[in-house]
């Protein structure tokens, strides 16, 4: 694979903040593309994600070279650009394991759907779960991630399980050659290193917010 | 209120990042106590969380020296620093507004109370939802945020509405008192500068996975 800190071309990875930022400039110029804009500069663009406009440039020239002097971003052409760089210019199959409360719920976050990741596999191993229909895919024990994984081109995987299961089901989740995991369960994960872990771990997004409140930070900072 | 950058006492604020090892720490503190330990070193510290030695006694230097020269660091000292450091030694009463999938499966999520972080106040603008027990807590109109807030003391809030009332919701828990929001709402929120927002947006999340796994990055991410 390389040095895994760049890609197959060998250019550098960007940050985990700058994609984080990738990701909402995108959504605000879909808003700005929904309100009849056909062009935005950096400094519109920034205003509306109270981010300054020389921190836009510099993250999006990151990725190459897509202002026009005078004009600013064209909305559709970078909007084209931002997607291929995320990587959802394509369809993601996913599986999501563990209906819980929270796995019930992310199912039917209307956010997943429409930036191209699609639920095609459900997992539980609670007796009671397994077989179960929710938006029309039936809850498979976990055991079938092997069988079903390869089968319904799955790479991404959102884990919901309790944290006492969640190792196991996580090298069950790679054995069958899951990718990318995004782990709600608040213990970290040992994964090979060609698989990528997101750890969501929300109590700790609440610690911070006590932080910031606590020392009168104030402003606004995006996860992600 | 001064340098928003610095606290009450002119010290310099952590990064984000930092903030949210600090929490992984204690996660991984409090698992090493209960296994026996007392002491425990930097660099079994970050071997358990995959963080290099150096990039946690740079991160715990941010806050002070609590290091002992052949010993490491005293696990139940460097526990109640942190707790301090994070503003947990203390409890948080939280409201959670909006009773949606996501709002319900974040009241049952287990690692809020084991924080100091409480439910104190349930609220949705659903007819069908105001009046229902949740947990022993009764749902309230949102209009009440205004009286309930200030009376249970209330400083921080989870915001969990559709996307179309966030703006709206945001700006009755500002005029409330509230002090902190963490938004899952997939929109960013305009508020005043004395008040923290941490957006939570999951699709950013797993379109972060995606360009992971795309570009063959492989390896662990904390996100908090």
């Amino acid at each position: 694979m390389g040095d895994p800190r760049r890609d197959a071309q060998g250019e550098k990875l960007a940050p985990k903040a700058v994609v984080g930022r990738v990701s909402l400039y995108l959504r605000q110029l879909e808003t700005f593309q929904r309100q009849g804009h056909e062009t935005i500069s950096s400094s519109l663009l920034g205003a509306a994600l109270t981010i300054n406009d020389a921190q836009v440039r510099k993250d999006l020239a990151f990725f190459g070279q897509f202002g026009y002097p005078g004009i600013g971003y064209r909305i559709e052409e970078l909007r084209t650009e931002l997607r291929r760089v995320l990587g959802i210019d394509r369809d993601w199959p996913l599986a999501l394991v563990g209906l819980g409360n929270l796995g019930r719920a992310l199912l039917r976050y209307r956010g997943f759907r429409t930036r191209g990741f699609h639920v095609v596999a459900l997992f539980d191993n609670d007796p009671q779960k397994v077989g179960q229909m929710h938006d029309g895919q039936t809850v498979e024990p976990i055991e079938s991630l092997a069988d079903i994984v390869p089968a319904r081109n799955v790479s991404l995987a959102v884990l919901t399980v309790p944290s006492d299961a969640a190792q196991r089901v996580a090298d069950q989740m790679v054995a069958s050659g899951i990718l990318g995991i995004l782990n709600f369960a608040p213990v970290p994960l040992n994964v090979p290193a060609s698989v990528s872990v997101l750890a969501v771990d929300l109590s700790v997004q609440l610690e911070h917010l006590a932080y910031k409140v606590q020392n009168t930070q104030g402003g606004i900072s995006y996860i992600g």
